[in-house]
């Protein structure tokens, strides 16, 4: 690749942008991890947590330095603060900049109102006040955008990469793939993207917008250097994914519980393979004024698949597991067509990983030597509902003694990482 | 139509707003007149003011009563305040909403970065606080929301109401009507109806999501009663139409300023025809859950075409009318396929009036009265630009001496409108 390129990491304190950061470093890239550590705040105010203990991020980058001999610089910036933003584009004048930096929660969007609009104004304003620092600052560089294949909700007709050919009374044009999103936000993922697009139609701006799907297992090569380089790994039904939700109430002898009928069919990738899908798009920039969008995504389950696959992959190491179905919490098609196009990065040569591989070694062992870090209440049915909200278990997730003991637990553990 | 039913007007200081709340209450409705003056407060940032002195609200619903003997509310409120929204919507308890309460302006949103967050946050958040507050306080309400034609952008396709459905690879769906909007502002409406589109589908709330295209005249049964009941007409180049534009460059003896070639077309309509429409759409209420698209328009022009119309209806008063191209400020197709439908307010009885006919009488007239309240720096070229924003006519308009003059005789306009 040449001279070290300067890129931009933002939301470099999260569950995939940290291995992010570290795995461009590795390739050669200079690499600015910027985050306002928001997440964290979210976990001290709502009572979750990593079950996985994560160092902070001065001890990340310190500890990167010492096990590689690479910088990464760390900033702790919010992105919603455009001048902050500007002076950090125009210090390091990036080639690319990553964009994680979003709440990135369904459930916690649809908490309450002010979750609601807490998410849209957060995740709308940072990215727009981005796109304005590339336009007046570095116009040529590529601006990578994590989106959502939550974006596309579950069409009754195949789902193309971000735009589809159109006939139409005897007339033809390529468009952006209707959305009909999952929750308030995925919303605000839709309206980023819109404003991208039209960023590159006007500005001339090159980005590329992923729609990414449910990302699993918590290992990269560079996560598994240091247990003070370790990646969260979140399990409560406000953050955390429903494959992470099975992977822990199997661990802890509970069974999995599949909101409604179970047929919700969703796009899936390995953590390697994000690592891989971003990278590509990194070292194939699209033209100027290009907004190229990709589905990034090598399987896909339904929530029922995705129970066999944990009982199966539990089953080779001798664990018994049950399934019980509930009623659903959340407004969606229990049983639906779900054909999207995932070709693009294949093209550029990725080589996916595959769930029923990794989920034993990257997913359960993990669980299995954390367990004793899981507090039961987070895992208590219901969840947020997305007809009548959820304050009554963001309340109970709050305020409960046992948070407290964890989150003292979980600092000591973090702690004990920095020796 | 029986009961009198109770209907808040959010946006009710602005151009339609105004108008619509008088006609509502003419009819028999018990209006609720909701603004936050930001439209005012705009004005006298930017040093930008209406060609007809308008009174304030509080002469507007005087005036309202003493011509009528019927009651307006009043009530100055920002919907951004979301607890407040909440007092009143349950201190009403409307059967319906009209949200006109918006930034409305795509220069306004262009000018800077300050303007284009600005005016998504504004719109966003009002409209998500008000969809919260019908779901938890009046769910069988029915929101009436003001989109934009400029939402669809031109697409080589014929643009249908809202939906299109979509024959893709041997399957079929109906799916949202994909949008590539004008200007950061229309982006604002189009995450509006995005999120009044899910609202429907998760709540059950029922909305009419109005895409209404360009609005002219100032002439209402309602307003034509007295001139404290007047409403707002704007000609600068940031809150002006084009339409409103040529008609005051040509009442200065100016030439129209077509930018670029001109083959740029919209949807257009006269005010009462807006106010037919959406007493139209509040007497024939959707179903619960249903969110209805209705493209609310009556003809379509160009641009060249709209300058010929002017030109030719000042001919029959024997006036001379000069046309001149400049470069385009903006970023848009100068020459396009563009037909939208509009038949389904055609369908519910709409009997629409016609620019050729209309444009002597509501615009012309009313403009050659009012024309030495024009201060030409209003009239200046170039405008907000779309790749550079406008920052610079933002400054000559706030700064200059002209404006004092101007706001302060308008004040005493406006002043002695209240004897």
């Amino acid at each position: 690749m040449g001279e070290s390129k300067s890129v931009i990491v933002f939301g470099a304190d999260g569950y995939i942008g940290w291995p992010m950061a570290m795995h461009l470093s590795k390739l050669g890239y200079k690499v600015v991890a910027v985050d306002n550590l928001s997440r964290r705040s979210w976990d001290l105010e709502g009572g979750t947590y990593s079950l996985i203990p994560i160092a902070s991020m001065e001890t990340r980058v310190a500890r990167w330095k010492t096990e590689t001999g690479l910088d990464i610089v760390w900033r702790n910036l919010d992105m919603c603060d455009a001048e902050a933003l500007d002076a950090l584009v125009a210090e390091f004048m990036p080639e690319a900049v990553i964009h994680f930096a979003e709440q990135r929660s369904a459930p916690f969007s649809m908490i309450s109102r002010e979750h609601a609009v807490r998410t849209q104004v957060n995740n709308i304003v940072g990215n727009l006040n981005l796109l304005y620092s590339l336009h007046s600052i570095v116009p040529e560089c590529h601006l990578i955008k994590l989106g959502s294949m939550g974006e596309y909700g579950s069409p009754n007709i195949d789902i193309e990469e971000g735009y589809i050919t159109i006939e139409h009374n005897g007339r033809s044009d390529t468009l952006p793939f209707p959305k009909v999103p999952h929750s308030f936000y995925h919303l605000s993922k839709v309206a980023d993207s819109q404003n991208i697009h039209f960023a590159s139609r006007v500005w001339g701006l090159r980005a590329t917008d992923l729609n990414q799907g449910v990302v699993y297992g918590v290992q990269t090569e560079e996560t598994a250097m240091h247990p003070e380089l370790f990646t969260r790994f979140d399990f409560d039904s406000i953050w955390g994914t429903a494959l992470n939700r099975f992977c822990v109430q199997a661990a802890v002898a509970e069974p999995l519980t599949i909101y409604g009928r179970g047929g919700q069919t969703r796009g899936y990738l390995d953590i390697r393979d994000t690592m891989a899908c971003i990278t590509l798009t990194l070292e194939n920039p699209p033209n100027m004024g290009e907004c190229r969008v990709f589905n990034q995504f090598t399987e896909q389950f339904s929530l029922n698949e995705l129970a066999s696959v944990v009982s199966a992959a539990r089953e080779k190491i001798g664990l018994q597991t049950d399934v019980v179905h509930l009623p659903n919490p959340r407004v969606e098609a229990e049983e639906h067509y779900y054909n999207p196009k995932h070709t693009a990065l294949l093209d550029l040569g990725l080589k996916p990983h595959f769930l029923s591989d990794t989920l034993l070694t990257s997913v359960i062992e993990i669980v299995e030597a954390y367990k004793g870090n899981v507090d039961p209440v987070l895992l208590e049915v219901p969840s947020v509902d997305w007809r009548t909200g959820g304050n009554e278990i963001w309340e109970k997730y709050a305020n409960r003694d046992a948070f407290k003991f964890n989150a003292e637990k979980t600092a000591k553990l973090v702690e004990s990482l920095r020796r």
